[in-house]
């Protein structure tokens, strides 16, 4: 009987809607005093375990490490709590679980047990980060999350434009690389040793970051990879071309007004009169 | 007999209508079974054999390398003859030699034979990489194509602007790499030998690339070298400028709206009459 | 008496009214012959005494440093006893002293005080320059300050979009940061040697700035790297597009029609009907 | 009367208007078959001068050296000739001397004659190649030309709002150049070992050029170095965004057809009609 009143209290925990309830409003929602408590809470939790991580990787003294490495699984035992629990209060844990929020939180605990198996695993915990974003929701920056948003759409709208030029960019480097290769790769003294080699040095030429690790020291090999930055420096202009008139198109749309009497859009945020025919314009709600 | 029969045979081929179709429908339209088939089979050795002559940059063992060049000439082969077939059964050969992907296709073939002569000239099967741009025709990417479209439509527009543009950039880094070679060849341990260096130097510092292989050393040149930085930084605005220019200017025409009248379109955003015909326009929805 | 005569002497140069009006002409404003003399002059020294630290940095001769700081002491002075008399003059003494000049003031004279403890905080006297802004001011050049003005405007006005993306980079390059930091450490010549390292080198990487001091060396971190730069590329059009967007639009807000109803201003270029009371707006010329 | 016969010749020879004119013709204009092969020879002196100065960096031979100098001089010497003609022939020359190209082509001769004094100076003829910025007239590529003149108006334009910014520019690299030498010069190893130093290490990086040779060791000069990168980030962003705000309006100012009826401005170039109210709109000239 013993037995069976351990599984009917079991029961009994999973379908506690009151419980529930209640944790929904501490977890989830930060309305509530302890709602918001424990939403800050859990941010300088989130700031500490991944300070933690970093001090991990400079700290050489066996027993200091040890005391961290203790710390960080703490930590990880508590974002396992806390990532069933959400599991357990949310009216639709399947849901919570696929969406954004839902799958960082299971990023920023698993590196942890991985871990065990690779000893620099572990690190990867610094991905919890991304669970900072969770700051606007709760300290109400609303405003902030909208722009953000706006940010998102505007590159979500131009994100075709942006894989075919990405397709472009990666055979152009491919071909480069190996024109490089092939002029360079004679030289006795020459960096460029393989075509993959050199693929990352045309990357890193292209995107102007010029690291130095890799240059060319032939006079053709030089010509050549000063044609590539004025390329560079066009190809550059490209993807800012594609963000900033997205940008601009999203900033014309915002306002969706239309004219009463002439029914055309386009009217700034503030204002009251159409432009084009003088009616009065509704109030946005 | 014999003789003449052959001559008939190969004329009857050069003729075949029908086989002639048939192999249209394969190698050029990708709508039936086997012409999807084929395409996808073509990228898969396009990709195959790119990834083959990377991998034998960086292959040392003869053994090894000798089985990669054997493949190499089997995908040529192969390349060889799918180019064959296609000046046969198109159906305006010389068109298709002389448009863009015939004379890729024909790129991508050609160096194998030169690496009879010059052994490093097999590398160049890399260009072989820019018949991928098949890809979106195969899956019916058409949106992807369109956006691609848009963007070169785009560059073209802003074609004579970058000209003009390039040709000052060019008179302008020959004449700063010269006086950096005046100022900083003096200096015993200087990277300035010549000025081919110096332009070089010149044509990396103001594409912002900055390898670091050549670097100023007396308070002259590091302070021209200044100049020359915050130049560029204002130079590299102009093709950002003028590819976002003509970006939002092809945005701002994409309204779809026909006239009722004279059913051509193009007309702007806020426009209400036609500016071709001048007939009124229908508002959007 | 002679101890009261000196109180009452101070409390009447105190509420000295003409000194003090006269003092505001010569230090504030410069549309006299005094101001304007004084406000050349004051710039002169500020030039001057920043030249001399910057000079003072350069000196390792003893007896020559010597010269410098003393001249460094006789400017702070002046800047002091000129700082004074500001306050003193100012018809709102607390409320220079908090606007964006009076702070800079302070802190152009603070640092030499602060060196009698440290050594080189001497040197944060540089920060003197931002008193230079006064220049256009002086010189009337008030074109450059409405444009420095509109500058800032739009700055702040995309103030929100860029924090939200700051937020965004900083997550982000902690996290590729730690991610080459695993893949780049085991290798025995890393320069990875830890997290705060590989951040800087994310960031180093990610802004195209590519100082070459750390650079990856293993294959793997060499992909990694060259998808950060690729990354970094699409991320650097981001605030470039903010920034233009903003721009734009107080370009288009530029228009200086006012409303002959309201004498509102702020309309945009294609407006016919003033959009706060809805009266028509006169045609530009 | 030899000797007054000379002075007559020559002052027949300085008002000899039929051979000024035909010299006018040929040197100035490119309309006749003189006046163009004049010009296109001209170029090729140009080119050749410049390349032959190139390779005169380039050679150690001593005889060689001579030789190319012998070169340099006899093409000094033409273009001597030639602008002395040119001020002749002019109809005003006083006002071609002070015109862009007649500052040129002074520039393009003086550093020949500046050689005898400094050796090095006679490198400075490379200056010569802003001569061929004539090419778009010659070969009547007024295009171009427009091309080009519609880019310098988008830069004049914005030339106020630049400048504002580089003032701004200037006096944040000098801050933060003096601030990093505060903090990297206590170290042993630094390479910031003066404030010229580290404000030329301020614009190689806020630049984003990042040579590499001078970069910070210490973990504080880091992190501020982190900082500078990502502000660097945003400023990159202000010159694009000026410059692209110009071009845009640059575009939309291009067609100032004003509407017969309601006057208002703005239509496409191919418009006929009026977008606004739908009249005829008067051709172009």
């Amino acid at each position: 009987m013993a037995k069976i009143s351990l599984k009917e209290r079991w029961e009994r925990f999973l379908h506690n809607e009151v419980l529930k309830k209640k944790l929904y409003e501490i977890i989830f929602e930060s309305d509530t005093f302890w709602g918001k408590t424990f939403d800050v809470a859990l941010i300088g939790c989130i700031l500490l375990s991944v300070i933690i991580t970093i001090c991990d990787s400079l700290v050489t003294t066996p027993w200091l490490e040890t005391i961290l490495v203790v710390f960080e699984y703490c930590f990880t035992l508590f974002f396992t709590l806390e990532y069933l629990a959400r599991l357990y209060c949310s009216p639709a844990p399947k849901a919570y679980a696929r969406s954004f929020f839902g799958i960082i939180d299971l990023i920023s605990i698993l590196p942890m047990y991985l871990g065990f198996f690779f000893s620099t695993a572990r690190f990867a915990i610094v991905l919890r980060s991304f669970r900072l974003i969770r700051v606007f929701r709760v300290f109400k920056l609303f405003d902030f999350l909208e722009e953000g948003h706006l940010l998102l759409l505007s590159l979500r709208k131009s994100f075709n434009k942006i894989l075919v030029f990405f397709l472009f960019v990666v055979i152009l480097v491919v071909s480069i690389g190996t024109l490089m290769f092939m002029v360079e790769s004679g030289h006795p003294d020459t960096a460029f040793t393989d075509i993959p080699t050199s693929v990352y040095w045309a990357i890193v030429t292209m995107t102007t970051v010029g690291y130095g690790d890799i240059t060319p020291i032939t006079p053709l090999g030089r010509f050549l990879s000063a044609v590539v930055m004025l390329l560079g420096y066009t190809i550059i202009a490209v993807p800012t071309g594609i963000v900033s008139a997205s940008m601009i198109k999203e900033y014309h749309r915002k306002d969706q007004r239309a004219c009463p009497n002439c029914h055309r859009i386009g009217h700034e945020e503030n204002a009251r009169f159409c432009k084009h025919c003088g009616s009065e314009l509704e109030e946005e709600v």
